[in-house]
This record gives structure tokens, sequence and C-alpha cells, in this order.
């Protein structure tokens, strides 16, 4: 994929950048609703002109309900001398998210149900919620949990659950029509870096780029909390998804692992097909499953987007996955670059993936009286003359620039730049009007 | 394939009982009529409610004409000393099936044409018909023929070829559904035991095993001499043909080679995959062929029904395969055992695939709240909750749990049993109702 | 595949005519335009009775026109002594094809840039063109080039470039429908053995063979210059050209490399799959692209004719290609013979390859009673037996000859010689007659 070399360029630093403000977002304490959340979307509007929602306590989403705000002031476990043994101030993954507040004392045997280890990594805290089932509970490294004594300890939740709202944040960057592509990023996980500070930070870089140029479509940025979080999203904009023509949810993005694309239910949508055209020989392609991200809610069947999942290592496909191991170190500012050059790339592709007409499609219109070709024959044609060859072959209308490059073997940005000069010579006519025209009155109606 | 061990347990013991009734039937001198075909159906009858019809000869069956019947008293060569050297009541494979009456004298030159041996299998007694064209002739072991001495030898063959029927037996067992699912095991091989005791044994045993529940299906159950006999049922019952959903043919399931499917003319029935899935690495699958068993005529082109064919090794594929040799030794109870095991699992899935609407396709729906999930969150479910997540996600109408199956890879079973845990929880809803009610219809125009 | 034996026989000693012939047409100058044509397709019409055909220079031709011809009496590079350093008389190559009069004198330094050779083959002279630009130029060896001293040299290039016609030939071989089979061999170059002297040749025995017996398919051969040629018998001929059911351009069949099918711009039409059957084995199967030979204009968008193409090695597949070394040797009677019969394998499956209804399709036919099967059953039957099953079975008139001997494995003449006698006995009908009618209703409107 040549298109590779075009932001090798512009990409340098870049990885830094993004690096820098993941680590902004990392300490946060979010959840799928609460001031946690406001933060992050707070740091997100600093750069792109986001419009933040909020939507209130016991609104009906589909089969949901949006639930209390869920608040923390302070959350330990204190010993009898006094040492608070278990204490949310030094990491937020100690306290499990929405934790009712307590305020009680227990032996350490009745306390031991409340508390969560990962026996085999013994200095990870794991990373628990229990969203829909009012309860409490702590998290801590099963080294610690070792070394605790007999006898009775206090315990002190100090959150609130109570009326209040749930909070997402939305871009537009508008394009030529009215049609749309979709990024969907998480942003209900506490302190674990991968999962998802590095999907909102190339998310938000994502958009900036977007925006600093004229595009064919609209794009929309969702940062929400996961699942009630894009089910609400859906719930508000469900007149409006027909416009969705590519979706693609933004997560996992920044770990040591290759890049890695789930596909779309459909398993055969434009953008299951440009994605793996995109990262063919340096990413892999999984199918379509219904467990993940937003994109279990964006697949589901009343909805049926063509959203598909890109990632660097898969969700449960890492050790420090849903740990306090999941931190800074793990993600890079080279592959968080890497991850932000594939999302361009396959914007980019996006973007010009269309049908020609070829405009003389009875034998081949002379090239050479056209300045298109060389004048001396006998030799065979360059790779530029021959994407024009194949741009003519192919252009009835019914393959796409994309399919030629997987037909022809050749690179698409060769046959990209074919299509335009045939376009310019006026051999080619672009489909991308009447589609405009045609989206133009979809959306009317 | 994990509904293999459900039937573990009940089985113990099936093989011996199987391979005692092979025994039973192994004896009688069969043919495509006569009187031989009218005492095995009475064996079955005796173990399940068989129906058996007479069809007199000379009716005309599309092409054909059933024959006159044929039976046999007693038939020899015997030499010049009086010894019957070849000898019909030692074994029944000596005698060419529909040898005419016979009562002669001829030199061992004379006689020679009329003997068939196995060059290659010395003592073995080859099996050799000739049902069309009146004829007579002898089988014998090669090592015998090249024992008799010349000279002149007595035949006396005491068979009658005279107006009678063609004896065919049918057994249908009542299903929830006018839908039907067709068995067809040939009954007109004399003494070979894996064609076809094995398979009459095992058809048999699954018809009792189907009639000891109620079932969605109506089962059919068609024991029948071969070709003349299947286009004899397939004439009487042309109009009720619309019926038949699956349909398979059973023969030589007793010999220790592996589990053989052979794929109906269409290759991708719903028979077809049900099979080939369930036989999934236990078994082979064989594409079609228009040679073989009863298959070759309920999937001639007038028929195209969709029926495939379960055996062990195929005919023609053991050395074995219609010679003498083809006796109790070459089945073996577990061989049997494995085959009926392999029918009932068939049957499971028959019964229990088909497609369901999710009730809640917008998004995914709570299966928590419903008690359908764990209640604490960060770690990744368990594979009935992963098969729930698939059939809620694939049912759109358009998919079967066998296809559900196929594409997520988990068991049959557990997405079987999710669905119905989806059903009691209104989330799901079979297709089930509506297709019987569509079957209904039909059967009534 | 078994129809190859059938020319073994007859086609002895044919490599050798086949070979003969082009060395006749070898030493022609040929070009797009100019007696060198008229004086090859006398050659042709010699030996088969071909029309030749006169469209005059500036004729429109879709987005083309047809140029002026082009004829030369002589070119030399003459230096200071009076030696003629580079010498059409010597090899018709030397000239740039259609290079305008030149009468000139001109430094070594200024005569480079109109020389053109090959350094990595310094013995071999290149083959170049300006067909469509005015221009003139001189091919030699690199070796000679070296040797060229400084100092003036005397060009003198008597060509006329003046309104005259493009020259084709055309020959119809009428057969029983008035559907064609379409051959394209390229005319337009000059001294060059493989491309395509061993093309015109192959066609012109192809086309002696195809009219000594009656014939379904009407057969029609063009014999015209590259690009414009074919672009021009389209324009003539474009009403009729819904009559195509195959086509096949023949080029470079005469060098050792393995036989070369490139499959049409519809990959799978009935002339892709027959040839792909053909070459089985013995040959390759490429892809379609929009490079090549009169291919590139049969398969534009505008007429996406089913024409594929049949080489040895492809253009630009061997280092003689547009060279002088693609001479008379690197040509082989063998080589050209292979070639012939692998067109004549071709032809005979076009010719008999069709769809057949089996006339008794519920259950199978008697064919003992009809002395097509053994009378003798407990055997297996032989494979012209299998073929009639079939044939029979498959006969449902969906599927032709081709579809069934590559479903059954059987080779392609057993099934054939099956439904010959099938059709005989009234069990088969040919939907042959059908389809005839069909195409006379067509041709009238």
């Amino acid at each position: 994929m040549d298109v590779k070399a075009s932001f090798a360029a512009t990409a340098t630093g870049a990885g830094r950048g993004l690096h820098e403000f993941a680590a902004r977002l990392y300490p946060i304490c979010r959840s799928i609703t609460g001031e946690g959340v406001r933060q992050t979307l707070a740091l997100i509007r600093a750069r792109v002109p986001l419009t933040v929602h909020e939507v209130p306590s016991g609104t009906r989403v589909f089969d949901w309900e949006i639930p209390p705000e869920w608040n923390v002031e302070d959350a330990a476990v204190i010993d009898a001398d006094g040492r608070r043994v278990i204490d949310f101030q030094a990491h937020n993954l100690h306290l499990v998210s929405y934790s009712e507040p307590v305020q009680t004392s227990l032996s350490l045997e009745e306390l031991s149900t409340r508390l969560h280890v990962l026996p085999e990594h013994p200095d990870w805290i794991p990373y628990r919620t229990s969203y829909y089932r009012r309860s409490w509970g702590f998290c801590m490294r099963a080294r610690d949990r070792t070394a605790l004594r007999a006898g009775r300890y206090h315990i002190e939740v100090k959150s609130s659950l109570a009326p209040g709202s749930l909070t997402y944040g939305e871009l537009a960057i508008g394009g030529h029509t009215r049609e749309e592509v979709l990024f969907f990023s998480h942003v209900c996980h506490p302190s674990l870096a991968n999962d998802n500070c590095s999907g909102m930070s190339v998310a938000t870089a994502l958009a900036e780029w977007i925006a600093s140029e004229p595009r064919r479509f609209t794009y929309r940025f969702v940062f929400a909390p996961g699942t009630i979080g894009s089910l609400t999203w859906l719930k508000r904009n469900e007149s409006r998804l027909s416009r969705v023509r590519h979706a693609l949810v933004l997560a996992l993005l920044g770990d040591p692992g290759a890049l890695t694309y789930k596909r779309s239910r459909r398993e055969t949508s434009e953008i299951d097909e440009i994605v793996a055209y995109v990262l063919a020989g340096e990413g892999a392609v999984i199918p379509f499953s219904p467990y993940g991200y937003d994109e279990r809610q964006l697949c589901s069947p009343g909805f049926d987007l063509p959203a598909g999942r890109l990632t660097r290592s898969v969700n449960g496909g890492y050790p420090q996955y849903h740990t306090s191991a999941d931190d800074l170190s793990l993600i890079t500012p080279a592959a968080l670059q890497r991850s932000l050059e594939a999302c361009q790339r396959i914007v980019e592709v996006i973007e010009s993936n269309q049908r020609y007409l070829n405009l003389k499609p009875k034998g081949e219109p002379r090239l050479g009286a056209r300045g298109l070709y060389g004048a001396l024959g006998g030799q065979g044609p360059a790779e530029h003359e021959q994407a024009m060859l194949w741009m003519l072959n192919q252009s009835d209308g019914t393959r796409s620039l994309l399919d030629i490059a997987r037909r022809s073997g050749l690179p698409y940005s060769a046959l990209r730049d074919a299509a335009r000069a045939l376009e310019t010579a006026r051999l080619l006519a672009s489909s991308r009007r009447r589609s405009r025209a045609v989206t133009r009155r979809r959306s009317k109606t």
C-alpha cells in the first residue's frame, strides 16, 4: 500500500504528542457516568470543537435505562492501626466501579468476598465493575492480599449514586456530502492506558487531521461510555443512521501488538474491504464476533451498520488487559503513531474510492494524442500507463478504484492518479456527482 | 460436535443388539421379489409397526415394470458320482439371483460359461444377479472350480419365475409437522452382512429410538428392494414428495471403515450441511455421483430430492464387497453402534435446527437484568454467554442454528441451549410455528 | 483431456508445413498499413478464400482515424566513406516503423537521439514504431553503435506517408447456426517470427481444417493490423457483434514456452472454461489484463466480447520479444503443431458442448432393456456406463457437457459419446435445435 509513504513526513513527532495526550487522560477516574467523563471530554474539547451532551438518569434507551450518576470522593479499607491498606487515592482501580456508599466494619473473613485479586499476577490490580447491580468491592494486588492479617477492618466508600446524567461528546466535520463516516471511542474506562486512553488520543488527532482540509464525506466522532453510551447515541440518532456509509470503532491503539481489524457483521462491507486492503502485509483481519466494544451495538441486527473495529491487540488478547499493568509504559509513541497513520490511510481510501464511467468505451481511446502515453511504440507501458488502461477497461460503473486495485495488483495510488488524469482528459467521469445528488435527495426525506 | 456425548450412556450395549439382529437377517435368501423379502420384513415388523405393501408383477413403474416373482426351492450342480459340487443349500450366493428353472446335463466345458468365480480371491463366492434377462448361473469359489474334473454334470435349478408381487415395508412416525424425513434401506441382497443386514438393523433401531419421544418432523422409513423397489415407492408416493424435507439412504453401516456421507445431487441441501457438520472429524464427506444405492432414484432429475447417503465403507470400496466374505465377521457391534449414534445425532440436529428472530434487535438487550449474565463486569463471558450473544446478533430470520454454529465456532448444543434460554426470556422467537403453518397449507393443496 | 489423442495421427508432419508458411511470411516488411500487409494477405489468400478489405486513410474509427499509408523504398545511414552503416535492405527492423521521409546530413552527436539499441543484448536489433507522431529513427545492434566513429553521416529514408488505405483480410466459414466463433491474428509486425508469423500460420491452417467438414458454428477469421485494424473491423461490424459467441486471439504460437491462455474480461465466459479445460495439465491460464494484443479492443467495456487469447510465451515474456532475435530459429515445427492441435481440440469442445434434457427424468430409465448396459448385475459399471448415468442425472437443461465433465471427473469424450448413445435411444434431447431457432430469430431482428 503506497499511500503509506505520504504520511511518513507529516507524522514525525506525532507519536510523542499522542502519548503525551494519553498521559493527560490516564489518571482520571472515569466510569459510565460522572465527573471523570466530563473531565475527559473537556481535555478533548480543548483540541477539537466537541459538543457535549448530558442525558438524564432514568432515560429509557431501548431495553436499557440510564443509571444514576456515580461519583467518588474517597474509598479505603483501613486496618486496626489506622493504615489505609487499600487506598483509592493510590490507584482508582482499587475500587470496584459503581460501588455504592459504605461505612462499616468487618472481619477479614467477612470482607474477603468483596476483595478481587489476580493470583497469577500478584503485583497487578484487576479492574472490575458492577454497573447494574448495586454492590461494592475492592480490587488489590494478590501480594498485598496475602499480607492482610486477620482482624477487623474499617471500610469507607464515600461515593454517590444519585440522579444525574450520562455524558458523551460528539464532533461532526462537514464534507461535500451528508453521507457520514463514523468513528467511535469509548471513554468509560479509568486508569487503563491502552484501553482506552490510546483510542481517545488517536481519535482526537485524527479528527484534527480530517478537519485540516475539505473532505468528501461528513466525519462524525463520538466519544461515549461503552454500551450504554453507544446505545444512547444510537437512540438519539436513529432517524439519521441511514446516512452512515462507514463506521469504525477505535480502541487499544497503543500497545506493541500488530494492528488488527475486526470485520463488520456483514463481513464484506466497503469498510471491510478498505481496511483489509490498507492493512495488507502489516496487520491482521479477523472475522466479526458479537463480543468486544461498541461494534456490538452498532452491529446488532436492528441496526447492522457497516461498522468494523481497529485495535492493535484485541480485548482480552494481552496479559495486562483490564489490570493496572495496562499503564503508560505499555503504550508507545511509535505504536500510537502507526495507528494514527493507518487511520489516515483508511480515510484517504474512503475519500477517493469511487466508481468511474469510461466515456469512450468502444475500444481504447487514443492516449498518445492526448499526451497521456509515450509516442514510441514497441516497448511495454510503464505503471502509470498500465493504470490508465486498467481504469479505462474496468470503468463500466460497476467497479470502484479499490476493486480495480485488487484485480490489477497495481497500487491504489497509481489507479487514483490515472483516474484523475483520465478525468481531466474527459475520458472518465466520476460517478460521485450522481451519488451526491442521490444523497441529498435521500437526506431531505 | 458435542451432541455426541449425550448418547454415550444410552447406547451402551446397543452394538450387541444391532449385531444380533443383523445375524437373524443374514441367512435369508433375499432378492428383489419373493419370500425372502417377506421373511425379512416380518422380522422387522416384530419390532416396529411396519406396513407391508405388495405390488403385482407387471405393474408399470415409470420406465420399468415389476418383474415376475422369483422363489427358489433348491439348486445344485451334481457330478457323475452324485455329489452336489455346487450346492445352494450350503450358501445362497451359489445361485445367480433370478436364475430361471433348469434341469439339464452338460459337459464341464458347456457348463463353464455359467460359472462365476473370483480368481483373485479363490476362497470367496461372488454375488451375481440377472434380474431382467432370463438366464441362469452359479457362483463358486475359484479353488473349487479348479478342482472340477472333466465329465458331465447334472444341473438342477428348482426355482419359479411367476406372476406375484414386489414387497416393501413402510413405517411413518408422525410428528408435529407433516414435513417428512425419509430413511431408505435396501432389502434385496441375500447373505451379505454389511450390504445390507447392517443398514436394516441400524434403520430398525433408529426407528424405535425416534418413536420413543415426540418429534417435530414426521419420520418415514422405507425398507424396499434396490432400484425397482425405490422406484415403486416413488411412483406410489409421487404426489406427496413435496413434503420430503430431508432424505437419507442407510447402507453398509457395520464394517470397520470410517463413516462416509455422500452428498445429495444438490450438494448443499440442509441435510448435506447437517451431516457434514455432525461427521466433522470422524468421517468423510464425498461428492454426489449418480451410481450407488437408492439415492440414484431419489436424486434423479425428475425428483431431485434432498437425499444423501450414509455408509461406512462405500459400495465397491472394500474387498469383501459383493462376495461371501461380506459375512457376520466383517461387521462389528462397535461399528454398528457408532453408526446408530451418528444417525441419532443427525436427527437431533434435524429436529432442533431452525431460524430465530431477535425480538429486541436494536442493541443488545439487558441479559444481566434477566439473570442471564454474570453481574460483575470486567471479565470476558463464558461459553454460554458467548452463545447468547451470537444467537441475538445473528437471529434476523436468515440464519439457522447450524449456520450460527459454523460461523461462531461454538458447539451446536451451546447455541441450541442459548436459544432455549433466550426464547424463555422472550428475547428470541422461533420461526418454527410460522414454518409449520406454511407446511399445513402446502400439504392441503 | 482425451480429445488430444484423436489428432495425433492427422497432424503428423503438420508442424513442418506450419513452419514453412511462417518462413514465407517472415521477410515481408509489414506495418499497420502498406504493401507489406497486402503481400501477407495474398499469401494467406492463396490457401483460404480470404476477402481483403481496404479502408481509406482519414476514415474515423471510434476515437481514432486511419493514418496515411506508409511504404518504404529504401533507408540507410551512410558514413563519410559511403558505407551503409545502417541498412534497411539488410533487416527491415533497422528502420523505425512509420518513419517519415528524410534526406539530411548530421553529426554523430545529432544523430544519436534517433538511434535505438539494446545495451543488454548487443547483437540484437530492437523493434520500434512511431505510428501516430511523425518522426523517424533507426534501430541497430548495440555492438555496431559502439563502432560508429564521430563525424558526419548522410541519412536517407525513402518512405512515403500518403493517403491510401488500411488493409485487412476476413474469412467466414458458414455453419449450421449464424452464431459465430471469432479468431483474430495481428498482421502488422515485420520480420518477427513468433510475433506474429506463428499466429498467422496456425490461424491459416486452423481455417483450412475447420472448412474441411460441416460445423455447428460459423467461424470467422480476421487477419488485421493490431489496434487500428481490430478497431476498424469492430466499427464496420458493430451491428453484428451480438452473434459472437466465442472469440480467441491467436499470437506467439511457435516459441518453446508452454501454451498460455489469457482469460476474457468476464473471466468465466464459456470460452474461458473450455480453454482452461483443454489446456489442463499442459498449459497455463492467466487472468485478464487490459494490455496485450487485440483482446484489448474486443474486451473494451463498450464491447466486452467473450474474447480470450492463446499464446505460448506472452508478450514481453521472452527475451527475444520485439527484437531481431525473434527469428525463424525461435519457432519450431513441434511447438507450432501443438498449438494448432490445441486450437483444434478447443474447436471440438466448442462444437460439441451443449446442454441436454433427460426425456425420462423420473428415476433411471432401463438402460439394459435398450442394450446400453451389461445384463449381469453385481459388478460396478464401466466408464461408458458411468458416463451415461452422469448424463442422465445431470441433464436438466442447466448443465453443459463441459460442466458435467468437470463435475464427474470423467473424460469429455466419454460424456460426449454417452450423450450421443442416449440421444439415439431417445433418452436425451439436445437443446441445440432450440438454441438454433433462437439464434435465427435474433439475427433477423
